[in-house]
């Protein structure tokens, strides 16, 4: 019963919410769509993937760390692109007002005006001798809309020929910054991470004294204003994302390229996503983006199919070279030992917190049989997290609530709970807690029982196995620290 | 020499540049008013902080955490208060476009406009029998300040009697969500983290089955449009808070308030700000916010003087009354045992990250002397700052570069990169790189020598006294991490 079946999705999404993962935001007013809101588990998974990340990318001599402001200067986003490409176009009705995605249009459209539109669609094909098939009429009414205006009615309104032309419209929210809203003043919310660090290429080369090849590594939020947000967390308005960003010499760039992919799908695996439910997904050359020398997707096996989960890109020394261009100041290295100057080139490392967050999440998720007091089996709900990334580490029971096993069990709770984040259960049946425990991915449970009071031992018991070892109490943490290491 | 000088500002801000903790944002492009980033060590020593604050807070039964979005439903701030309060009087040139915040214009105005105004205020003063001072002066015209528009002198165009009435100015970024910018796609980036808690009160307590007292606590970015942004990080546009509502019966929030407020503070001098460096400010009965019952700052002693570090609130059931009224959603607490119905009161710790970045910073600053090799001393710059905080736990060097001392080094580091952030460094003689990390604060600097090969032992220096000692390679993880503990 994997998370492959149609329904996972919202028993996941359920379990979410129910167990306090993850809370649509400002849910009390009706939710502000595209934005999540992660509970006391899931800010602690959230945090223990950033921290695992930031672990396996920055503690290491040749990649410092990074924290910029999610508020940048209006100029990054025009070198890097933004402000003229990062657009999807989109139509108004100037009756109503709605707007529309040009790509998605077609979908919407009300029959007639959909069937008119595709009468016209099929004698132009025709005449070009082009393929006729769905996929081809919306991608040549989604290119060539604005011959279209006269046909469209409004799926909002019901007006026909109330359509502009098409126009660009840009994701990056923006605000005003400081006391006049002018063009003077305009600042967006960065859409991406990774900017904020090619701007402070020179400013980290000189305080920290890095030679090539170096990376610098960055965890923060990014904003897009999508206007279709979909699946989960999936598809959002604000999301974090962890981005590192190598220099490298040009010429160097193809063999990192290659070590930066195997070195990221592993950090994945490692932490426990089965590897048949990764993917590389290559961009076709005629597909790159345009700052693009060289790209692939790492793709995970979500409910809804595969989808990025992380990118790897060869971006050349299109970021240097365009800041460079734009703020006048030189971004660049020089080679001490073969005395030559030049731009570097930049491997990216580019994953989803937030994506990565939902993909633990689905691949955790399992349904299986654990055994009952009756000596039955019931169907339990269990999250196989590893316990490097589970929210709560161990939990700790008392078998019955009396007998100073209570007294025993805080104490223990209070110790481990200077080195990692545990949950003390005293109420319901030792089975219960323990599915409880499974349902939020805890690896271990310890229980107090009569043989405490004579020996100072506990038994622990595994989440996955299923299987109690009895070990003394002094070892507790340290048996739970072993089983969180990589 | 202590940071009570004039100018350790400029030293910190310089050393906080030269050695990478904190930059300007967007420095290429002129900077962004406001913003700042964090370099390689000023993100470990951020991170540190929020870490410490996270264990402190969340690691213990009654705490839960949450991360909420920065992305809020514009209700929220309806409910709140802060659409309608949270706002500076400001006036706008009509000539120029020029803006300002009415309290400050007076001291800006060109000599001739200031006398004139001086002239008039002080004859109503005198009628009125009143204190004539610089201040009563200031604040009469300020709060008075559309009786003399015209006797203004743009400070910017030099233009009279070109200024607009006072209007309110609200300090929330705005921008808009979705693919339409009208009054119903507002949304703003928030301006404190607390909103966040109150909306999620009824999840969080029905996703944990907490009983009350029991708190949410939360790490985020917020957002304010200030006008004048000053004193480094102290008054700026994009910044961190550590907030924690505590959720209590009412008639139990004075003692809790108390409790607070002992724990908060110690929380500070536990991570060694000196007690002397610390103030409690009670805010005057009169002077309290809107939501406010009580109130005191924990002030730190910043360069400048004392400065708001952390805020304890007795906010009463303000809050999440405010909520139910605006959402319709009941946001109460049924009390099981005595059977009965209330809203709970709230107590709010709530201190900032980036104010506590910069405390933390001015309290490490020191220059104090240092020994040579030569027998003499020397001034050396030292960040004594907590092992808990220091952004590198450890540094690594090999005692000169052959005989496989540089060797020895590397396996040393990466063994120790396992655990926590550790430098390697085999460039100058020992004593420039104790200097280096004396610099930025590292509190253990590890020096692989002879008698390394011999017996597996290394040399471990301590930053603040100066001396070292023997341990064994395979010590060295467990002394650093011992000293790291609270």
């Amino acid at each position: 019963m994997k998370n492959d079946s149609a329904g996972s999705m919202d028993k996941i999404v359920s379990l979410a919410k129910r167990r306090g993962f993850v809370f649509q935001s400002s849910e009390i007013y009706g939710g502000l769509n595209g934005c999540w809101d992660f509970g006391p588990l899931g800010v602690e998974l959230l945090n223990n993937i950033k921290q695992a990340w930031w672990q396996a990318m920055t503690y290491r001599d040749d990649v410092e760390g990074l924290d910029a402001s999610i508020l940048m200067h209006p100029k990054v986003w025009e070198a890097s692109g933004h402000v003229e490409n990062f657009t999807d176009p989109m139509v108004d009705c100037k009756q109503c007002k709605a707007r529309y995605r040009v790509d998605l249009l077609f979908d919407m459209l009300p029959k007639k005006s959909k069937k008119n539109i595709e009468d016209k669609v099929k004698i132009t094909l025709e005449a070009e001798k082009a393929e006729i098939n769905e996929i081809s009429i919306n991608n040549y009414f989604s290119d060539n809309i604005d011959l279209f205006t006269a046909d469209i009615t409004c799926p909002s309104c019901g007006n026909t020929d109330t359509f502009t032309n098409a126009r660009k419209f840009n994701l990056m929210f923006k605000t005003y910054m400081g006391a006049i809203e002018s063009a003077d003043s305009i600042a967006y919310l960065r859409p991406e991470t990774a900017q904020g660090i090619f701007v402070n290429y020179g400013n980290v080369k000189e305080s920290t004294r890095q030679k090539l090849p170096f990376g610098i590594a960055q965890i923060g939020k990014a904003f897009r204003n999508e206007i279709n947000t979909k699946n989960f967390l999936f598809r959002v308005r604000e999301f974090e994302q962890m981005e590192m960003q190598y220099f490298v010499k040009p010429g160097a760039d193809e063999a990192f390229y290659e070590e930066w992919k195997e070195r990221r799908i592993k950090w994945w695996t490692d932490l426990g996503i089965k590897r048949e439910n990764l993917n590389f997904a290559p961009h076709p050359a005629d597909k790159l983006a345009h700052y693009a020398k060289a790209a692939v997707d790492i793709e995970f096996n979500f409910p809804f199919g595969f989808g990025e989960l992380e990118g790897i890109h060869n971006r050349g020394d299109f970021d240097l070279s365009q800041h460079t261009k734009f703020s006048g100041k030189k971004l660049d290295y020089f080679d001490e030992q073969n005395k030559e100057r030049f731009t570097p080139f930049v491997i990216e490392t580019s994953a989803g917190a937030t994506r990565g967050f939902m993909a633990f999440l689905c691949n955790a998720y399992d349904e299986d049989e654990a055994p009952t007091s009756e000596g039955k089996s019931e169907v339990r709900t269990v999250l196989h997290f590893h316990p490097k990334l589970a929210p709560i580490k161990c939990a700790v029971f008392p078998l019955v609530n009396k007998d100073g096993l209570q007294e025993i069990s805080r104490a223990i709770t209070e110790d481990l709970q200077k080195s990692f984040k545990v949950f003390y259960d005293e109420s319901g049946a030792v089975g219960r807690r323990y599915r409880r425990q499974d349902e939020c991915g805890t690896p271990f449970c310890v229980t107090v029982d009569y043989d405490t009071i004579k020996d100072d031992t506990v038994t622990i018991r595994d989440r996955d196995t299923m299987q109690q070892e009895r070990i003394a109490i002094d070892k507790i943490k340290m048996y739970v620290m072993e089983k969180m290491a990589l």
